[in-house]
C-alpha cells in the first residue's frame, strides 16, 4: 500500500489513537522514511518540521507509541496509528495523556435551542 | 482559543471522530473560514485542497456531521471533532463508515518474537 506524499510536499499527517480506549491522542506528520521506520520497528517515528529531522516519539522522555495496527485512508494520504502507550502514559509534552485538551467554543445548534424550549 | 494556521499556509488539519464508538472517520483539513462556519453551524465544513473551495461534507450524499464536541491540542495546529453521523452513516465515498479502511503492514515487532519462543 503505497501512501501518496505528494499531496503534503513529502508528508502526511499521522493520527494517533490509543488502541484499547480509542482517545485520540495525538496527530504528528510523517515522511517515507519516517513512515518505514514506524512500520518496521513497531514504534511511532515522526517527521517534525519544525526541527526537519525524525523523532522517535518517546525517546527522551520514554512514553513511546507501539504501534498495534496501522490504516490509510480511501485517499491514502493520511495514517492512522493505534497504538499501546509505553512509560508514564503521558503523550503530551504538557504531562496530560492525549494532546487534544483545549475544548473549542461551538455556538448553540439550533436543535440545543429546541430541547432547551421543550424543558 | 485562537487556531494556529500558519505551519500549513493556511490550513490545519481536522480529525472526525465518532462521538459514541471513537472510530476515527476521516480526517480533512480546514482554514480559519470553514472553522468558524463549522463551530458556527454545527456541521463540519473543509476546505478542499484539490478543489480550493470550502466543502460541508455530506452537503450532496446526506451523510452530514453534526459535530457533538471540538477540541484543539497543544501546539494548536490541529483540530478535533467529535461528531454524530447524520443520513445513512455512511462518511466515506466508498460507501464504508469510515475512510480509514486500508490497513498497513506492520513488521513482526521484537516482542512479538519473544512471545511466540515462549510458546
Amino acid at each position: 500500500m503505497e501512501i501518496d506524499f505528494k499531496k503534503m510536499q513529502g508528508l502526511a499527517p499521522a493520527v494517533i489513537q490509543d488502541a484499547s480506549s480509542g482517545e485520540l491522542l495525538m496527530l504528528g506528520f510523517m515522511n517515507r522514511e519516517a513512515l518505514e521506520l514506524s512500520l518496521r520497528t513497531g514504534l511511532v517515528t515522526f517527521y517534525s518540521r519544525t526541527r526537519q529531522s525524525l523523532w522517535t516519539k518517546g525517546e527522551t522522555s520514554g512514553n513511546r507509541l507501539r504501534i498495534i495496527a496501522a490504516w490509510t485512508d480511501c485517499d491514502r494520504d493520511t495514517v492512522l496509528m493505534k497504538v499501546s502507550v509505553l512509560g508514564e502514559g503521558k503523550v503530551c509534552h504538557t504531562g496530560s495523556r492525549s494532546c487534544f485538551t483545549s475544548e473549542l467554543k461551538l455556538a448553540a445548534a439550533p436543535w440545543a435551542e429546541k430541547i432547551e424550549a421543550l424543558s
